[in-house]
């Protein structure tokens, strides 16, 4: 049973995503069309020995395409996609642009299936540190509802895109080349240097991506009244993402529990070896499914054992994006 | 007034930015002694245009020395400072041998200058990451007490000393080249990547970097209930670290509280602009002597107003080492 797939944005660091993971997981299609802005229209890309013409996004790009994978920023989506649903595509986005619309499902495959079946066209696929922070949060919450969560993150270049990606790599050589390193894709060094993240601010003082985990899970847990605070914070690393997360749940919990609960959930594994001090790692993570969790402990600052600390890293490119936005579409089907 | 100065471990990244703060605030002494490993005896170090020659440190190292700044390592402080103590010596110790020793005072002049006075030989200079984090805290504290913290570290190579800060170059250079990075100096590659502190974990799961930042921080306040919670984690970063801190208070505090308290406060800059995205990063805090905070947020997760989120970054050589063991010098002058 195979569909009439489109992927906007395929030339981007998420859309070669989409192409490696469409084609590991033999994902069932009739035909596949490439699409991306005009500058990268008529290029060519090989996916499965098959050559194909990325096409230019257009309105009329979607003529037969039964689902659409996006990834091609906001301003595209809420561009294009509306055209792609009314011509009958289901559009799978992973943009910011639907993400807070009570209309469209915002869906994480081990959280929430149940609401694509929801969908009116179109299914948003979460930010990427909402994806990984909650991931092995949620197995933990249906178990023992968390009240409150402090989450610290660890974000990699990947997050901005291929540019950024190669701004790492071109300012690392320049520094150890005693250069100034130029910033393009960000706005401050990122080489041998952290920065806050890189949204715009609001007027709280926080800035998007910290309110996107935020009201994300909030709308994913179906929980409007879960306590959550961020920093966001860009960490010279190539694509996977850590978060420190500090979880207060409503009983006592403790961390044999939570290894419990985590080794058999869905999407995760658990790496948490004390003995030999191994814990996740961004390069452990890069490339796999799999969120990892370990540096799993009670938080003695909580009363009544109700406190835990993990450490995640997953990658942001994969679960952080592409193949949950491919496992949405593996369920449509 | 001067005083006969020996540094013990000299050669080290520490021991280096003794002197380079020594020099620059034009520290008085009438004569200094260069100690370190008999593996850098006979070492040859200019400082204010005169030549030193690095002795090697043993018990006979300290006839006629006034103060000794160390920062040979723990096994090294244990071995050598109580023999110094009974010539005379007062020894500013930056290791972890004394610290929690109730007849050691543990210093950060900001904070609690009154306990030099107590001494009886050693003076303890507290650990970096508490010193960096806590030092903007301190003046909240006092206006508000601070009932728990919540603490993510982003911990730089340099509190590894040298050999970690060159790894991590070393590693870099590796990895451009399409080579395997060589771990030495750290159990994992830090190169482009981070992992949670390489310090031995006790028996809760919590490695010694985070249990110092807890037992450290109660001892400086003087405040043995402060609720404390981190995770302390190593990023590819030279030489300063980062900390996101959570803080709930008392009573109801509101961000512009917190500018004004530490707009005034000793040691800390404010470095808070919402408007260029432009906050505390490495790059800023390095070879500074204050701590730079921002991201000065309420955290709506806390009830009545009494959360409150920042960001700091100092530079871990300076005012996590080697700065702050010499203001308590000059303090015992």
């Amino acid at each position: 049973m195979g569909c009439n797939l489109a992927i906007a944005g395929v030339t981007g660091a998420v859309g070669q995503e989409f192409l490696k993971i469409l084609e590991a997981r033999d994902f069932p299609f009739d035909s596949l069309k490439m699409l991306a802005s005009s500058r990268s229209a008529g290029k060519k890309i090989k996916f499965k020995g098959k050559e194909y013409i990325v096409e230019e996004l257009t309105k009329k790009s979607f003529g037969r395409v039964d689902v659409a994978l996006f990834s091609a920023g906001a301003a595209r989506s809420r561009e294009f996609a509306p055209a792609a649903v009314e011509g009958g595509t289901v559009v799978v986005d992973n943009s910011s642009a639907f993400r807070t619309d009570p209309d469209v499902p915002l869906v994480i495959p081990e959280i929430n299936p149940q609401k694509i079946a929801e969908n009116k066209g179109i299914i948003a696929n979460p930010n990427c540190s909402t994806i990984i922070g909650i991931v092995p949060v949620w197995p933990l919450h249906k178990a023992n509802p968390v009240k409150r969560m402090v989450v610290s993150t660890y974000q990699a270049a990947s997050g901005a895109g291929t540019s950024a990606m190669l701004e790492l790599e071109e300012q690392t050589r320049e520094i150890l080349d005693g250069k100034e390193p130029t910033c393009k894709a960000f706005p401050y060094q990122i080489a041998f240097n952290v920065f806050s993240h890189n949204s715009a601010l609001g007027p709280n003082g926080y800035n998007q991506e910290e309110m996107k985990m935020v009201n994300e899970t909030r709308k994913i847990f179906d929980c409007a009244d879960i306590a959550i605070t961020c920093t966001c914070i860009r960490i010279p690393v190539f694509r996977a993402h850590c978060e420190s997360i500090n979880l207060e749940f409503s009983e006592a919990i403790t961390p044999d529990q939570v290894r419990d609960l985590l080794g058999t959930a869905p999407g995760v594994s658990v790496l948490d070896d004390r003995e030999n001090n191994r814990f996740p790692m961004p390069i452990d993570a890069s490339g796999k499914d799999d969120i990892l969790v370990g540096r799993i402990r009670q938080d003695e600052s909580v009363p009544e054992n109700r406190g835990i600390n993990i450490w995640v890293a997953g990658d942001q490119l994969r679960k952080g994006a592409a193949l949950n936005a491919v496992q949405i579409a593996e369920k449509l089907l």
